[in-house]
């Protein structure tokens, strides 16, 4: 298949781009590097070194004899995507260029307002430039499991069949995120589920979880790192364990640490995704799926660092509740839907803690780099202080 | 009470605004005259003349011996917004100020991403500068009953009690817009929530259903019109139908005519912002109101526009069904609550048939301004052809 990844010098769409590469389909990606930008004014950089994309580009030949069919380019930008659409044709459109973290999107309104813009805008580009140039390809959108929020009842794969004083509808489920990066994403799956109301237009809005983890086939391969972050705006709590972990610093729960949220590894979000890919959506369909392998509080990651580092290296990293930076809930229930993947043929690569010991692996090769990053890991950006002329230096 | 409406240059702001000057209340409006623009630029203009906002608040001075304090400017943008609410500290502050056109947002990609841009900028910005400016002041946010979508079960106002699979919780009625502009004050309504949870912030969304009408008691002291649009983007089924009875034309509801909407007069919408002004909300309160007076169909709509013209005109204007150039349900259930406007003090100020007898009596003075109009009166705009080379003349 022809497969286009917009947002393919990501975490997850590197290692994705590699991997459908791999698996003999043509793979073709946009890019214009604004997240290394956007990691670098927050003063951080990625853990693991990444090369520049042509860097990468030139390895991966050398690996696999063929490489990324690279557009340099800004998905907000319409006529780009219009040019490029048109003149691919691809099969599938992974969309996984939008401004990626809540944190960033919480420093204040122009942060806010900018991830607004950005990823409204680049999914109605897309919406259209697929309908207006290639309307039978199949978009696969990257959404997250924080648009449902933590609701006291069961989450379904995106509709539910809802009875309200003796009458019945099947419905979207009401969304309820928690930072403007999350709500950028409910925006999202809106205006897809309208836009595929309009046209017909074939659409995977995945409800992704939180990813995890540092490796796949390919990236061992190429010897290729993708992107990993462990600061406070752009690092996932997990992230930031190993990484506190690893330079002697305690591990940092916000609040409570009972906040409980579906997580997956980096492989199986590449192989989520290559299932999606490879099994679209019926003609006209909009499908969502929720893509998580398990559920865990944030409690249990800390929990499952301090293991792994007592038994591998016999430290004893010590974990320390802060202040929550952010307006959530801290103990809830939380039981979402996830069989919609598991149809389609998707099983567990590896369990969660042997993830961590390989994520553990690399964070320590690079210690010297964790060291550099000291500063930026704790909590800076606190979301009811989000203002105009909040200072985020 | 100071009141500050952004938009107040526009069909209810405006009205809003001599209304709430003559109760007493200290009035600042904010306008860019963008809608002005916009209508020009489909080739169109206000069916009732309206002359210039300096002109209007010299003949308000005239009349009532005050005026609006005016600021020109643009929601969107932040400064601005700052500027004012840190100036004035307005106790309440009522915005108007987007674009408020459906077809507007369906003529393609450009017009699309100019409608999700403003709406949501402008809200956004309003959410920082009163959280950074003057917290304590209440947010009238005017938001549609469109935002429902036209589900087969009963539509409360805002938030109801689910129960599913054995547990329950209290959220937000799932949303289904029809266009993309609709789809603005859903992301609209969904921010605004969230500010709220974030900081508290005092709101009333309104879940406003299509006003019609062109008097308030007001309107007709000071002989100031409001502007009243008649062509397919910016009037409303009953504006169109008016005008084309005038001058001859047949009524033209969109397919079969069955779609079922909830509907208020200009005087009744002014009345109750003006109750949700005078009556806020408690601190902290995210309130939504279900803001109508009766539903009807399109059909019924141009029956009584016809009823009219037979028994006071003596004339039977023909019915035509032409091809819905939108995408929506045409036979549908119907049933929202709007109980708490009624229960904050809401009485309806005239029926439907007296309103629309006024109507026709302002729209049959301009007749030669309607006959002006009669070539933009036609669906040009439709939903499924919304692309981005669209050509829109």
């Amino acid at each position: 298949m022809k497969v286009m990844i917009l947002g393919v010098d990501g975490y997850i769409g590197f290692p994705l781009a590699l991997h459908l590469l791999n698996r003999g389909h043509e793979v073709y990606g946009l890019d214009n590097f604004i997240t290394r930008k956007r990691v670098r004014n927050v003063k951080s950089d990625s853990l693991l070194p990444v090369p520049s994309f042509s860097y990468r580009n030139r390895r991966i030949e050398r690996t696999y004899g063929k490489k990324i069919n690279f557009f340099y380019g800004n998905a907000a930008n319409p006529e780009k995507l219009y040019d490029i659409i048109g003149k691919v044709k691809p099969d599938a459109i992974v969309h996984l260029a939008e401004q990626r973290s809540a944190p960033y999107s919480m420093i204040g309104l122009k942060e806010a307002n900018e991830t607004m813009i950005y990823n409204i805008m680049s999914t109605m580009n897309l919406l259209y430039a697929v309908k207006d140039k290639n309307p039978s390809a199949h978009i696969v959108k990257l959404g997250t499991m924080g648009e449902y929020g933590t609701p006291n009842i069961d989450i379904p794969e995106g509709f539910f069949e809802i009875e309200f004083r003796g009458k019945k509808d099947y419905l979207p489920f009401p969304k309820n995120a928690g930072s403007w990066y999350h709500w950028t994403k409910v925006h999202d799956s809106n205006n897809l589920m309208f836009a595929n109301r309009l046209w017909g237009t074939r659409i995977t809005d995945v409800m992704q979880g939180v990813v995890y983890g540092t490796r796949t086939k390919e990236t061992e391969e190429t010897g290729l790192y993708t992107r990993f972050d462990i600061d406070e705006v752009f690092g996932t709590a997990l992230n930031r364990f190993t990484a506190q972990a690893a330079i002697g610093m305690p591990m940092t729960p916000y609040g409570r640490g009972g906040q409980t949220r579906g997580f997956l590894s980096l492989n199986d979000s590449i192989e989520c995704l290559t299932i999606a890919i490879e099994k679209p959506p019926e003609e006209g369909e909009y499908r969502v799926l929720n893509q998580f392998d398990e559920k865990y509080s944030v409690n249990q990651l800390a929990e499952m660092v301090k293991e792994i580092f007592m038994e591998k290296y016999g430290k004893e990293p010590e974990i320390l509740h802060v202040e929550n930076p952010r307006v959530e809930k801290e103990e809830h229930y939380y039981n979402p839907d996830h069989e919609k993947l598991k149809k389609l043929g998707y099983t567990r690569t590896k369990n969660i803690k042997e993830e961590i010991y390989d994520t553990v692996d690399d964070v320590l090769k690079f210690r010297d780099r964790a060291e550099g990053l000291r500063e930026v890991i704790m909590p800076r950006t606190f979301w009811k202080k989000s203002g105009y002329d909040y200072n985020h230096e």
